[in-house]
């Protein structure tokens, strides 16, 4: 059996990454992989299921041992992939998404170079400053800050292995359908002809 | 505006090259590029329209100096693809798909890395064989000729970038298109973001 793909999107906001990343779970059977986070579980949260909860030493040494995928933090708590987890997927053939920063994206790379980097771009940065504005939810500050970032996040664009436009959410999703479906058939990651091809 | 790809074709005999290729065609736009051979033009064939008609001094001249993509002698006549035909055809940002044997598919990977090798394969050995014989026009020494060359060609099968098996043709296309869609967003095809994105 081959195994899962590991896919990585990251995209700037204003994008429209929610809403392709929802489009493409859809069309596609993505598996999901359970994160570990040092918060304190919430009533009926268990452990594995909603959350591996560890504590902040488990979590700090995890990441010393480069046993996360990617982590950030929150409120003061980390959140992340644990590596072994979504080792666990893409080794059961289930393909696996993960929706993280540039700088996250470039970490999992370096542990997992099989991973397939993907930058998703809204069709312009003048586009993606009208669609942050349109919210009309957020100070001139944020707006501004957004963008900024945005230039920050287009220097990681050369370690990615391919970019879509976000045109249009459907384009955007075959798109990306077609990147899964012919990395599929990379022959990298079929380095021999099975030797159940020559069985008669 | 972007290149177009040069995507190269291989498969052994009894793979169903020919009609998966018919009917990729139906389905996506690809150019021709006009071959040039030694042999003398036919009644009413027009040079660089037909062939580009050459003189073997001149082929030869072309293949020493690296300026034959791929080249095969057919009674007694070179047949073959120039580089520069090719180029202009890319370069237009047309695609280009040359089906070509394994040994001239590596002359194109090194004259043109761009290049996107794909291998066709039959589901299996032995459905290969079934093919083979079935078509009951061959001898058996005709047909073990064939199975023996598969073996050889199958040596070349980790310098491709992508195997496809032939299980059936529609598949089989939809396998292709999502190839070449896919590298159509390669981040190695468009190593900077287009400076009229940033454009307001």
């Amino acid at each position: 059996m081959s195994k899962g793909l590991l896919i990585v999107l990251s995209a700037p906001s204003g994008s429209g990454k929610s809403t392709v990343r929802e489009a493409l779970m859809k069309k596609a059977d993505f598996a999901y992989s359970v994160s570990a986070t040092t918060r304190a579980p919430r009533e009926g949260e268990k452990d594995g299921v909603d959350y591996w909860f560890v504590t902040r030493e488990q979590f700090e040494e995890k990441i010393r041992n480069g046993e996360m995928l990617e982590y950030t933090t929150y409120n003061g708590n980390y959140y992340g992939t644990p590596l072994d987890a979504a080792m666990r997927v893409v080794e059961s053939g289930r393909n696996l998404i993960l929706e993280i920063e540039v700088e996250g994206a470039m970490n999992v790379k370096r542990l997992y170079p099989e991973a397939i980097l993907i930058m998703l771009l809204p069709p312009s940065f003048s586009e993606q400053e009208r669609r942050l504005r349109g919210r009309g939810t957020e100070s001139e500050d944020v707006i501004r800050g957004r963008l900024d970032r945005t230039y920050e996040e287009m220097n990681y664009y050369p370690n990615y292995d391919y970019v879509v436009y976000n045109n249009a959410v459907e384009a955007c999703v075959e798109d990306m359908l077609s990147i899964i479906h012919a990395e599929q058939w990379a022959v990298k990651r079929h380095p021999e002809i099975p030797t159940s091809y020559f069985e008669t």
